[in-house]
């Protein structure tokens, strides 16, 4: 009975999250400019966005700002910004990883080469700013302001991260810690994907303390992205969209990882730090293959599960104290269910 | 006698630019943050900026600020955010290019990679928006949202710009006019490297007719890029600080190029838009030689030439127009000479 409910509760997060993309996607059609050049600018951006994504940044946004009250139209053009921004981002992600797939297709430095893919990712990033631009005449110049700020801290927030991710491949850092883990998350995934949609959804619906938005956008964003590298080793290919075991060959520093390093022993943990110090492209299958068994045999894929039910958990608590003052309804009860939405998702 | 006036002229115009150039230097530096992650983030971006750049931009936009009879003070974020976005260009541009060297020194990409290198520029860019973000209590809301709406357009015109000529490339588009060369050029040089540096000055200076300073901005960027495309085949590496030949090697379709294209026949243009069709890797040093010979022989780089220096001829005249109502003055000054110097410079 109860995972009857379960499912049930799921269904319905699924059918809201593609309520809420639904709305932002017209301003995202709407802000990609209709001239030349077409063939390697607008074109294929128009295809990428046109992808099904699963629209956590938008939702998280219009959903915190109806839970208080804030007006629909006010929000849209903030929240299809977070949904192109998080676009931009992957498009240069996928070539900083050297990944091949991304929601079920080639990556667009597949499709085009790296040059035009790099353009097309820094386009992608100048269009936030031109629908952050729409925001003057709705929600007047000061929120406006804000909101530009806001998105500055994200996108600064998000590349550190990244550096730090980066890093840690190029030196082949071997003793990246827990907490190494968790400050690289929330500063690559947490603030732009989290923390901010919902800081700025509540800024636009005109609440003041923004601060308590942290906690929980910290600790389901962590729980998400340790479901992310969960799902890159044991999920399904093409309900995943991504190459299964990609982040084994980049060399990922995942919780998982850390921890198999910090129980690896001897010849074995000498093996590992060999096989991780190859380039991608030096790596073997057999090697990766050795790689995931001793993931498994390690029990760092369950650990990870464990690490992020108890983040699940920790940010159902702060979620109460965060949205303590917004009266019930469908969006409060969405942001409620998204904890556990994250760590129970299998795309 | 004229000569010798000539160079006492440019060599205080060098001057000048170092003098602009250290004005805004000390806001790139403070704006750059302190702390964590340093090795593959703000150490990188810290020593790039300390290259000896031309830094025409800020120049550009604080002498037109100060003609105007500007607050020097109100402009310096504005203008250190222009030479800080052409930074960041140049790192993504540089990958985008395969380019081994830039102002004498390895590539970013060179040094640490593309993947940290792709990130970097990707901070630099955001840190742009840190930098505009000062001008709130500066200039004041209205004013700052403008500025920023400068931005906005001269970063799209510049990924525009860029997504045609690495169209050129891809598809070996061997029918580049010279009007499709002009408008190129128009798009990924002209409007953030000389027209917004401009209309920013003069709207910080509280100027209202900014369009104005478009026909001056186009044409002494166009002589401006066309010099440059000189220099990359002729220049002296030392000075210049990128490998001469470049563009050839990157089948670049520049205004020389194409003119070349456009006379060579039979085996001859054949040959050529065989070399072209190749991958960078795949051309050999012979072939790019054999193109080098053929641009000289058809008069293509003597071509460029005059084109420049019909453009920084027309320059001047716009000059006048769009200076009309500022009074003389040392800035005035430097930017009449700007012209003739973008067409005679050897670096």
């Amino acid at each position: 009975m109860n995972d009857m409910v379960a499912e049930q509760e799921f269904v319905d997060l699924d059918a809201q999250l593609i309520a809420y993309r639904e709305l932002v996607q017209p301003l995202l059609m709407e802000v990609l400019p209709s001239r030349e050049p077409t063939k390697y600018l607008y074109g294929p951006v128009r295809q990428y966005l046109a992808r099904p994504g699963k629209g956590l940044r938008p939702a998280l946004c219009i959903a915190t700002c109806r839970a208080f009250g804030g007006d629909e139209r006010a929000v849209l053009p903030t929240a299809a910004a977070l949904e192109l921004l998080h676009n931009a981002l992957l498009v240069h992600d996928d070539i900083e990883d050297e990944s091949d797939y991304r929601r079920g297709q080639p990556t667009m430095h597949r499709s085009f080469g790296v040059p035009i893919a790099l353009n097309i990712g820094d386009a992608m990033n100048a269009l936030v700013l031109t629908l952050l631009m729409q925001n003057a005449e709705r929600v007047g110049p000061s929120v406006s302001w804000r909101i530009v700020e806001e998105f500055n801290h994200l996108l600064v927030e998000s590349l550190e991260g990244q550096a730090m991710e980066l890093g840690w491949i190029r030196d082949n850092d071997c003793n990246v810690s827990e907490q190494d883990y968790l400050v690289m998350v929330l500063k690559k995934t947490c603030w732009y994907s989290f923390i901010h949609p919902c800081r700025l959804g509540a800024l636009i619906a005109g609440e003041q303390d923004l601060g308590r938005f942290n906690r929980f956008g910290f600790l389901t964003g962590a729980a998400f992205q340790i479901q992310d590298d969960i799902l890159n080793l044991v999920g399904r290919g093409k309900t995943y969209g991504k190459e299964i075991g990609g982040d084994l060959w980049e060399g990922k520093r995942t919780l998982i990882l850390t921890h198999a390093l910090s129980q690896a022993e001897g010849g074995e943990r000498k093996r590992l730090e060999g096989i991780l110090k190859k380039p991608r492209t030096g790596r073997m299958q057999r090697e990766v293959d050795w790689m995931l068994d001793l993931l498994k045999e390690t029990g760092s894929i369950d650990k990870a599960r464990s690490a992020a039910q108890e983040l699940a958990a920790a940010a159902r608590l702060e979620f109460d104290a965060a949205y303590e003052s917004a009266p019930e309804g469908a969006d409060k009860n969405f942001l409620r269910e998204l904890a556990d939405y994250v760590v129970q998702r299998s795309m």
